[in-house]
């Protein structure tokens, strides 16, 4: 069946149930940044396989809406499909909110999945039907009746993370959740962010792609917990162990009958942000909604001292794999005389010439040589000359860029270990490159040294703290689109909420940096057409003195991988930002030196010299 | 009477009403910064006169709870009268609400008189009550029943501020109020901030001591307004102006009344954070609240042209009379041997020595020879030596310190002018300083200079900013213990909401900094027992480059005064920071150089020397 034949099939679901507008979306029940292929519904409607984009049928006519990222390739994948592209945010192009006010007849109905809508999208839709004295239907997942290959949900096994890695027994755990529960006068706490319950539960599994979760939802009740998921995949003494803690094994749909049968009078903790729209409409009216942001978050940001350790191992391997991926691409595939402006770069294993992809995996080759190494952390971006400008490039077959000396290559990637995760990136000089270029890299330097550098109180939260990088930037009138760090899960998300370095405050406070906490510093600046530079450590952030003013707090880089001199005018940094350079150069070449061989070795103790 | 006497009559009255707890604040009906002797309520019943503090009555016991400024002075002020001092913040001190769910008896009341309480504060007593099964009872003013020479309400007279200083009509701000009412669907706007209502109706007096502002109320309908006010303040024609506006003069009491009456199903904007408790609980059941901030506290925070045009002229007159001052005090009170270390500074015309209390009314007498001059802006700082370390030191005839070389003497002074309101504070070496008092004035310019001269993106708020200054100090593991910045009216209050400085979020994003917005930069350090510092320029946002990354602002300095060069270490500073110090005092030469005299002009020039 084409496109074109699923659409009709869909308008005859619609016609049906009496739905005039169908909305599908591209995710999965949990909000989850990335989806297994049984909840791409929107691609199966579409044709259109960007990672962002929601899909809007009416009788009549069908829509996409994607953002900037994805304009071109939507236009292809579309072209002949019947559903038209709607680029978001270009101007005079209908939001979805705009669409749907114009279509809606009055009295007419808005449906779908609910599962896979957060709740506050799932009451903007509420609004938009009320407003035309509409309703909306939330229970019918229409592409799943006519999805007849519909691939399965993820059989992937579920493990348990032992306490030498976590740090903390899920009896501890379960034990301080229940004690906020209590604060909060609820019996019951719902959760459905696959993080949380994978670190409450000390659970991992592979069910969502860079991410080691399982798919799942929890009812931690004050004697016992509930966890919904496919039971097939629990097996090697897990069941077992979550029965010690009295933690009862469901099926995975099961929740949403559970929860709809709670006893009147129950008082349920939930994070509006963190569950779904159609989890939150089957709670009994009886039921009274304790709205707070789940205890796990911040518990979870908290890294114990056992994490912290572990970590700091995860980022030594995970910086002699960088570090020797380095040499090898800027020196083993070096042309002869590699000054020259256009020598191509030469995988010297297979001969051929090397390319973003195959600079990517050969990265990923050096990480899997790691002992505990499980996974990319994140889809790795390798990103050459003027593709390095874009911010989300994914390099394809058909991009996939060979690499010649003269430009840079911009290497944001990362590896999920038993001991933790990390996230990376570097920006590599191939041969001699435009002075234009290396001003730019060094003004990224400077920001995320200046950042990484920074002392502040107790109480401080990143957004105070983002000036430190940004401002080499503003001073230049320049900047860079996008937050200067997120937090970083242990083994869990690589973006975890809730802290982060951004400039613009957020409706909500953002929480202060505390000790043990992970957060990334990855300033960027990017010119289109031309090149992109991007370096990005991640720190943990350290208590530093306590004198009469209160403590004082600092950061502690994690990532210990040599900031591409070649591309550094030392020139144009300020004296206190070469001791940072060189402070932090003297670091990696003090850790790193007993990982590598001699070769490396010696090429480390030039690229991490005084400058 | 005396205070147990008064006490004891406020426990007669008490009894009388079934009141268990009486609470007696010290503010007046609209949240003021300074109140006036009419709400001296807590003075009144307790003897304290300082400006913070709350005063509670059981039936045996009574209480004061006030913070660490004024230990001191309340323990004094107290002495003898059975009221007990609650120092605030102290460890092992109740707070007024432990105090409160400590003493209140099952099913009792507390008392207090609502119109002096916030709402939020209102609430919180509320909430006391009920978990006692308790009450509360608002409408009791029972210090107004025994207080019997109670000083009247103020009689000043109100005036209209006119277009060429206010730069836009009233008929025009009540426009764009009505407009964001109608954006809110309000019929009714309920404002009792005295500053919103000052601004939306051109309207000024002198009924708060540093605020020229009118006890009033104000009701904007559609079509019409009632100004709730003391009808004998208005004259000259006031209230026909009024009127041509639609704007109907009521008793100023009358306003709870009125909000009683107002029509079921009407929608009410107000403020929550602005009215006080008992307007609140007069609002009827069957109306609406649209519960917003006020929308003339963004307007009246963005200046007009006619405004900014204004404050840079006001702040040029008194950027004369600090300059003349500055060059008074350390040229013409200076003793003979001005080098040495304990030589006392003499009033040349008075032959008597200078003081700390003689010196700011010198420095007042400059600034009331400038045309258009009204009246301080705030109760003025000026505190010599270890004065200088506690924030908010007030000089009194007691602690009236005689100046003297070798010490620093700390400012913090601003004046009301027709053309907008100034707020500067400088620090003054007295002949040679220490150094280490140097080190300090100097760590202090740096921290002020480079606030002033961040480049940001439009869009960012003071929050994202205060690390400009204040990394100067945290670098040394220093700190202040107050806000770097906050906005000044325009002959309005001169801390005004909602724009600042500060390193720690809100519970509310502050807003983004706009055009025209005036904010003052005011970092300090405050060395206890030994010196002070603290530098204020006050700035106004302007657009800088407009570019492909968006629309840059900066500040200009509106303070044109100098900066100390007597306490200056031009070798602690960077030479960018050297070049922002330069770069200001050649602005300040340019523009002050034609309004002092050719002795004054000489030094002047000696003073803004490039470092």
């Amino acid at each position: 069946m084409n496109i074109s034949g699923r659409i009709r099939s869909l308008r005859r679901e619609m016609a049906d149930k009496n739905i005039d507008i169908y909305i599908v979306p591209s995710d999965d029940f949990h909000q989850s940044e990335y989806v297994g292929d049984y909840f791409k519904a929107r691609e199966y409607m579409t044709g259109f396989t960007g990672s962002a984009g929601t899909a809007v049928f009416t009788k009549d006519r069908a829509g996409l809406w994607t953002d900037g990222r994805y304009f071109i390739q939507a236009e292809q994948e579309l072209a002949g499909s019947g559903v038209m592209l709607y680029k978001a945010g270009e101007p005079g192009v209908d939001t979805i909110r705009e669409f749907l006010e114009k279509e809606l007849p009055c009295g007419g109905v808005i449906g779908f999945d609910g599962r896979t809508v957060s709740l506050g999208t799932g009451e903007q839709y509420e609004k938009i039907a009320a407003g035309k004295d509409g309703t909306i239907c939330y229970t019918e997942d229409l592409t799943g009746r006519i999805w007849t290959d519909r691939p399965a949900l993820p059989k992937e096994k579920a493990w348990l993370l032992d306490i030498r890695y976590s740090g903390e027994s899920t009896a501890s755990k379960l034990a301080r959740v229940r004690g906020k529960m209590k604060e909060a006068g609820a019996g019951v706490h719902l959760l459905s962010s696959l993080d949380d319950i994978a670190w409450l539960l000390n659970l991992r599994g592979n069910d969502i792609a860079y991410c080691p979760l399982v798919l799942s939802y929890l009812l931690v009740f004050e004697d016992h917990a509930e966890l919904f998921a496919d039971v097939d995949k629990f097996s090697d003494g897990v069941p077992a162990s979550l029965e010690e803690e009295h933690i009862i094994l469901k099926p995975y749909n099961e929740i949403y009958r559970t929860v709809s049968m709670l006893p009147e009078g129950t008082r349920i903790l939930l994070d509006p942000d963190r569950v779904n729209y159609s989890l939150y409409r089957n709670i009994p009216d009886g039921a009274a909604i304790v709205a707070e942001e789940n205890p796990e978050v911040l518990m979870k940001c908290r890294k114990n001292d056992t994490e912290i350790r572990n970590i700091r191992s995860a980022h030594l391997k995970d910086a002699a794999a960088c570090t020797k991926f380095m040499y090898w691409l800027k020196v083993c595939c070096m042309p002869a005389g590699e000054d020259g402006e256009d020598g191509t770069l030469m995988d010297p294993d297979t001969g051929e010439p090397l390319t973003e992809m195959s600079a990517a995996a050969k990265l990923e080759w050096f990480r899997a040589l790691q002992n505990g190494y499980l996974e990319p952390s994140f889809a790795p971006i390798s990103a050459f000359g003027a593709h390095g400008a874009i911010v989300h490039y994914s390099a394809s077959t058909e991009s996939d860029a060979a690499l010649h000396t003269g430009k840079m290559l911009l290497t944001d990637t990362g590896g999920h270990y038993m001991e933790g995760s990390t996230d990376i990136t570097r920006t590599f000089a191939l041969g001699r490159i435009p002075r234009r270029e290396k001003e730019d890299f060094t003004m990224t330097a400077r920001a995320m040294l200046r950042l990484m550098n920074t002392v502040f109180l107790k109480g401080c939260s990143g957004t105070a703290l983002d000036l430190a990088a940004r401002e080499v930037f503003w001073k230049e009138r320049m900047n860079f689109n996008h937050g200067t760090g997120h937090g970083v899960g242990y083994l869990l998300n690589v973006h975890e909420a809730p802290v982060n370095f951004r400039w613009k405050e957020g409706e909500r406070p953002a929480p202060a940096l505390e000790k043990n906490m992970v957060i990334s510093d990855e300033p960027g600046i990017y010119i289109e057409g031309s090149h992109g530079v991007r370096l990005e450590n991640l720190l943990t952030v350290c208590e530093d003195e306590k004198n009469e003013y209160g403590q004082f707090m600092r950061f502690e880089p994690l990532t210990l991988v040599p900031v591409d001199l070649d591309a550094v005018l030392p020139e144009l940094m300020t004296a206190e930002e070469r001791r940072m350079l060189n402070d932090y150069h003297r670091k990696v070449c003090e850790a790193l030196s007993p990982l590598l061989n001699k070769k490396e070795r010696e090429w480390l103790s030039v690229y991490t010299r005084p400058v």
